[in-house]
């Protein structure tokens, strides 16, 4: 069964979808698009689907209102996880967990637009994104010890480090301070500063979504399987990722493009 | 049996503590502060000392008269170890790999007030810290080629990549060329560079120690402990160590702090 | 058999020799020093062969004509790749990933002078070398995503992101743009950018080569095994690697040289 990307209505957050491109949007801005149960397993459940919905070739991720996302609610998450038994504890970090494997395990590239307020949760979802623009405005705060809690959250101790550094990202899990969009930027954690966050990432996500993407799936699996391997062993699997690439049509209508002097017209196969 | 922490007199050292900040100062001022089989001895000791001491929350670790650290003596050490048979360099070399395991064990953040020479195994010392600050005269330089060994020393080759990335670390370790305060800032070894780095690594730990310190103590533990394994085992073991924060006391503190609008008052339980 | 250095005459590519420094120059300088299946295999046994050959001590990679290397050409490689069987696809992968391995492999660091352009299997082997300087014109692309293909290639999902993290090798490899000098610089690519790429390579592996060669091939040996193993087991290996180090003759050099207020005479050995 495979789900029409057109088609999709979710409850927590909005969804639109536009020649292969994707995109998720956090929508309470009141509340500068805070996450709930809900919308986390809600998120989770969508980013299930997106592996086996190849129409969708590249998503992106934003917030609206002038703010990307405040995290886990307080009142909605924290107040009741301060109630909760060992095993609810256990289910919600598991469940949390899953929202950032889903978003590593689906193929498509993610895009995050960072603007305005991008805090705990909604920090790691810009941190499991595969690449990232700011707007001026974004200030990302890997907060969870201003609540009491620990920097191992959601995957930040293991990823956030491979992005920034581990001394950068040491001082902003044990401070929980804000880091701005120009120190990001600094730190390889956005890769621009834009004035329209929103268009840019749009556009990026449409440049990817034209190009080759059998190949940008096997970039986006392998940067993350290498990360733990010797380099013999990545280069052993680089050498099989990448001779399958050559097998798909895209490498053909490449070369061909290019021995005709013009640009190459990816279909994805 | 558990040590005092305001009792301590450590001998090739000074030990200070207040109100669960301890500080070490190396103190042999006029000659840069080096180390010495002993002094090397005994911070592994305290480190693992520390490891038992709960009434310890943070560490600043400095160096006394405008000088960090020099590394080890060359008389003292360099000398004896041209001298000294196989068995005694393997258990040299085991002993200074001891003192970064103790660093890293310890539960407690520890903080680098880094300044004027730090070279060598002092070099060692600020990266096997938690985090880093540097006065303008910071000059940190893994200098072991210089005296004919590698840059595997301690740790380095595993450590120094991961905080400034594994180019500027591979040009570090084979030319044993110094690295400014400015350059250690844009490379993410220092936090910020400042006019009193004794005063703000100082102000530094007293915010962590007046934090959520269970929480920080697991921070400490997973950003080493999930450097080399896969996105998937790191997801894992954060959904089980941020699950037993949210069990400690400072967490529901933080929560009611927040409902009522003001500053949690953490206790580190 | 050992092979005498100065006598190597490669088919295709300059090689010289001079005093322990081994330069390799890319020379099709009209077509901008591309890469063929010969020229390809023809690295890889060089390097394979430096494994055995220690009077070369250090390696300068460049390029003639103002390029270091546009890569695999579009008609000899790309052309020639998209009509092979899948036997012939895997040992074309394989065979380039054993270039990389044999770079990492042989003991000697090897330096890149990259100038112009840098693309394809050319920005691999920059990031495969041990130290990289830029010249102000150097233009880095690893563009495997424009000809169809994935950033799997020859290692770069596993070596890029740590030399410049995760974040910003994902824009590179999803992107398939160039990075420029300054950039490269900036992220850790480049140890520095200068105007005289080729005399300022020749002059870092001539400090390299008049050093303690035994501790270099030790320091890139172990940057290299360290970057998938525990904290704990890179620290065992450090104090086997080190106290090898110091059983050295050129450990006691520097000793004596210092206590002698004179510069060390390295050997070697």
């Amino acid at each position: 069964m495979s789900l029409d990307p057109a088609d999709l209505v979710p409850s927590h957050f909005r969804w639109s979808f536009d020649r292969g491109v994707g995109t998720i949007t956090l929508d309470r801005p009141q509340r500068k698009n805070p996450l709930t149960f809900d919308s986390y397993a809600e998120l989770r459940d969508l980013f299930c689907e997106l592996k086996h919905t190849p129409e969708v070739r590249c998503i992106v991720f934003a917030g609206a209102g002038g703010n990307f996302c405040s995290g886990g609610d307080v009142h909605e998450i924290i107040g009741p996880l301060t109630r909760m038994d060992d095993a609810g504890l256990n289910q919600f970090t598991a469940m949390t967990g899953d929202l950032v494997r889903a978003m590593r395990d689906c193929p498509q590239p993610i895009v995050a637009a960072i603007d305005g307020v991008c805090a705990g949760a909604g920090a790691i979802i810009a941190m499991a994104s595969d690449l990232r623009l700011a707007a001026p405005s974004a200030k990302t705060a890997f907060l969870f010890t201003r609540v009491g809690l620990s920097g191992a959250d959601m995957g930040a101790c293991a990823i956030l480090p491979r992005i920034i550094g581990h001394g950068r990202a040491a001082e902003l899990l044990f401070t929980g301070r804000s880091m701005s969009a120009e120190e990001g930027e600094r730190w390889g954690f956005f890769g621009r500063i834009v004035a329209d966050v929103h268009a840019e990432a749009e556009a990026l996500a449409r440049q990817l979504a034209d190009g080759p993407v059998q190949a940008h799936y096997m970039t986006k699996r392998q940067l993350d399987a290498e990360w733990h391997v010797s380099i013999e062993t990545a280069l052993d699997m680089e050498a099989e990722a990448q001779a399958e690439c050559m097998k798909t049509n895209d490498f053909r209508r490449a070369y061909e493009a290019f021995a005709a002097k013009r640009r190459p017209d990816f279909k994805g196969d």
